[in-house]
């Protein structure tokens, strides 16, 4: 029977992910369609601080990112720097493109858990400050990377207990 | 100076559209990883019916179809069929993946005046019953499709005169 949310309990896709060769380039033509100002172009964190783990391994895979939040998603793209990474493997596989679309969820290791038993391996995850990610190796299957989004509560959120 | 809508009018992505080999297959697994019904899968009309044009021309090519409403946009997969289409194109170019994402527009023909002024030509456009779409070959400067999508009143909505 249908319900209304998916295995992972949402059935909102919050971003787009696309992989680019030169992340300032493309979010000066994005900036330019949309009417708006470029935004600024940050890494991702270290590796020490990220804890990125791709196919497994820690790697100093990074990427250069420019954010445009639209009006029901968050349209991000991705320039692989540095070393290996869901990025890097997909700019040498497939070229530029849309790399992922992601869902917010509440309990990553949980929800990666359920996909894991699904046939849908985890591809690459990693923190940053205010939460944390996970893309899904589902390509095959789906035709796209799925990226599990949980976003943490601000420190002032947080029960006292 | 930044405004709130694109160049086109819009900052809402109202469908993202993935190109597949097999779309019974991907609607099947897609259904499962949303624990939903698995959707119909329809094929597009034909260019009698369509006003199809592909790269300026007429063309017999086709795509079977099979959308899932999410909360917040729609999910779409499309398998290329019957002779030469933008998704026949980049199933052959990129392989299976993201297509394009899609932006609601009023005033088709203005709006691809308005993105082939900016370096941005058609790449595809079609009627459909309740609509009309126009793909936009921006790729090589947005990493992905755009498409412009405009639906249409129905007969009811339209004022008597």
């Amino acid at each position: 029977m249908a319900n209304n949310l998916t295995s992972f309990g949402s059935r909102t896709v919050c971003q787009i992910g696309l992989v680019v060769r030169d992340v300032e380039k493309s979010a000066r033509a994005y900036a330019a369609l949309l009417g708006v100002d470029v935004p600024a172009c940050v890494l991702t964190d270290p590796e020490e601080k990220s804890h990125i783990r791709y196919r497994g391994r820690p790697t100093q895979g990074r990427a250069k990112i420019a954010i445009f939040q639209l009006d029901n998603l968050s349209l991000e793209f991705f320039e692989p720097v540095g070393g290996p990474s869901a990025w890097q493997e997909f700019l040498q596989t497939q070229g530029e493109g849309a790399h992922h679309i992601a869902f917010p969820v509440q309990g990553l290791d949980e929800q990666i858990a359920v996909l894991e038993a699904k046939g849908l391996p985890l591809l690459q995850r990693g923190d940053f400050t205010g939460g944390r990610y996970a893309y899904i190796d589902s390509t095959s299957q789906l035709g796209v990377v799925l990226e599990l989004l949980e976003i943490q509560p601000a420190p002032g959120d947080k029960s006292p207990g």
